[in-house]
């Protein structure tokens, strides 16, 4: 997608290393960084310079090469698995990229690893783009459909953000809003603000930068906004969905869900296949749910009356404070799940016919 | 209650003046202000220096008498009680005070209309405090069955800050947690942090000073708790009940009541019968909801690094942001109302025997 016009994607292998946007700089700053050891990715992946799902594996899947260009040899491989997937527990795709390098490179001599690993990580970030692509098409007629009916401005909310820069290119929630926008479709995107990160600055920054309408909202007013009958319908990324169709997200994403079951607003998750975890039966018992660092919620990053980014502490110096990352949205309340195979139901039945055509 | 070991109150006269704590300032610095005028007690409530809805409502009794002190003639008395009440349009408690400190003073001379008001603005700060006692009082058994049927500390989830700086003493939705506290029963809060004005800050703050345990959490966080049943009770403040038992209150309250919903949990709300409305029969239609300034939500104040406080911008220059400060959360999802007559039903027929008793 577009940055001040010129065509970026979130990742992007240069020479003998790999470039990322600085995402913890955004959306005061738009600048890039380059990583040049497993070691560089790993912390990239926890500091998050790098977040979303679909990025993450992407990027977990680019450390792999640089790990093999440092060293090729089996002990390597398994180390710099071991490292990577130790960054962040909930996303599957992380877990899903470092198996398929791993499978990959195992059987490789170790002269051959390095060229082997960047040409897989090279496809893991075109298949992303691809599968992106493709959610946005089935998502399109969504929002279509709504345009058409009630004619005016679509209105979607989203939490957290599952735009372009969340994964490689085009993003997975907001891959039908920019559809419908390129189409012609007025559309308007309510964006929570998603604390306690506040990933929604992001998704506000990249809906701008393509010309998308948006509102910034606190991540409190969306259900006094779905009473009010402004919301049209709810999109969101997922960070993994269970064999049964429930959707482990963005903490908070479960309350959105709520407010939407209980004002009839469809609410819909975007949903990449790898992300669909059939080994997950429970996703309440099963899904670890990160809890991050305390002081995540207790400072808040912004750029002061120097107009210079500075970091303020909220709290009193003795506050405590809990910060579970995720939370479960069971499959009851989600309308439906926008794969890149076609929207299903968030059921098992759904979700077999994606599985069965994956296996095939 | 105690701050650093002195016993306080949120609001007092002061000789001539009307003596408030700056809670723009917390939990930063305990500072109090000493106000002169009406204008400088409406600009005391509009910069929510004061807020909370029973504290609105002294403090626009109090500005009555400082209006009096200024011109006791019946244009400056119809005056003062048009810019008092346009200050904050969803609270019920700020109307009432007015009406009854109009009623006082119609009837009374101009020159005894000063005192009369001081008198009449004392006797509601004294009223509220007798009330809030009386809900802590009516409260405190559904803590203690908690804590007598499951052993260890009662965990109770609030929203925004109801607590004794939100009122003129002792609070609202945490008269019960102090009460069950200081008999010494094993109390937790989970402080929802309440954007954008993170009034969880203060709840934070007057926890901590009152030594009762508890953890901030992000807005988010609520139905994830629940989920993981780790949330015994909620309970919340009021800005205004409707005659059906509908509640308004902070934006994010009718989330936080859908998620106890959906999992069981008991979701209480703390009303001083000044803030039921019984001229409300929709709540949706007929209580205003007031939109604050966006720079609500795109600004936030901490200590930066010198200990300074600062203020810093999180969104893009050109960030849209919409900031409704209040919803409305569906009598359904009301357990029930603790009021300081007793602990009602939030229907029509609960809230008509307080009607009965009031009108008797």
């Amino acid at each position: 997608m577009k940055v001040e016009g010129v065509d970026y994607r979130s990742i992007w292998r240069d020479g003998d290393r790999v470039a990322i946007i600085d995402q913890t700089r955004l959306p005061y700053e738009f600048s890039t960084l380059r990583l040049s050891t497993v070691r560089e990715a790993a912390h990239a992946i926890t500091s998050m310079q790098v977040r979303g799902a679909p990025l993450i594996g992407a990027t977990a899947a680019f450390g792999m090469a640089l790990a093999m260009r440092e060293d090729a040899s089996d002990t390597a491989l398994d180390n710099a698995v071991e490292m990577l997937a130790g960054t962040r527990p909930t996303a599957v795709n992380l877990r899903w990229a470092l198996d398929r390098m791993s499978r990959r490179l195992q059987p490789v001599s170790a002269t051959s690893r390095e060229s082997a690993a960047w040409a897989e990580a090279e496809s893991i970030a075109e298949e992303d783009v691809v599968i992106n692509r493709a959610i946005g098409k089935h998502g399109l007629p969504l929002l279509r459909e709504i345009a058409r009916r009630k004619g005016g401005a679509v209105n979607v909310l989203t939490h957290c953000n599952a735009g372009w820069i969340a994964t490689v290119d085009v993003g997975t929630a907001l891959a039908p809003v920019y559809l419908a926008h390129d189409e012609g479709i007025d559309v308007h995107v309510w964006v929570d603000e998603t604390r306690p990160r506040s990933q929604g600055l992001l998704t506000a920054w990249e809906l701008g930068a393509h010309g998308v309408a948006h509102t910034l909202i606190a991540d409190n007013a969306g259900g006094h906004l779905m009473q009010r009958d402004v919301v049209d319908l709810v999109i969101v990324g997922v960070d993994r969905v269970s064999a049964e169709g429930d959707v482990c997200n963005k903490i908070g994403t479960y309350l959105k869900a709520l407010a939407a079951y209980d004002n009839g607003v469809p609410f819909y998750a975007a949903a990449p296949t790898p992300s669909i975890d059939f080994s997950i039966e429970d996703a309440f018992t099963e899904i670890p749910i990160e809890e991050r660092d305390a002081d995540e919620l207790l400072f808040v990053q912004g750029t002061n009356s120097r107009d210079q980014l500075e970091r303020v502490r909220i709290g009193a110096e003795d506050t405590q404070a809990a910060n579970p990352a995720f939370d479960i949205t069971p499959a009851r309340l989600v309308t439906a799940i926008i794969t890149e195979r076609g929207v299903v139901t968030a059921t098992r039945e759904g979700l077999a016919a994606i599985s069965a055509e994956k296996t095939r």
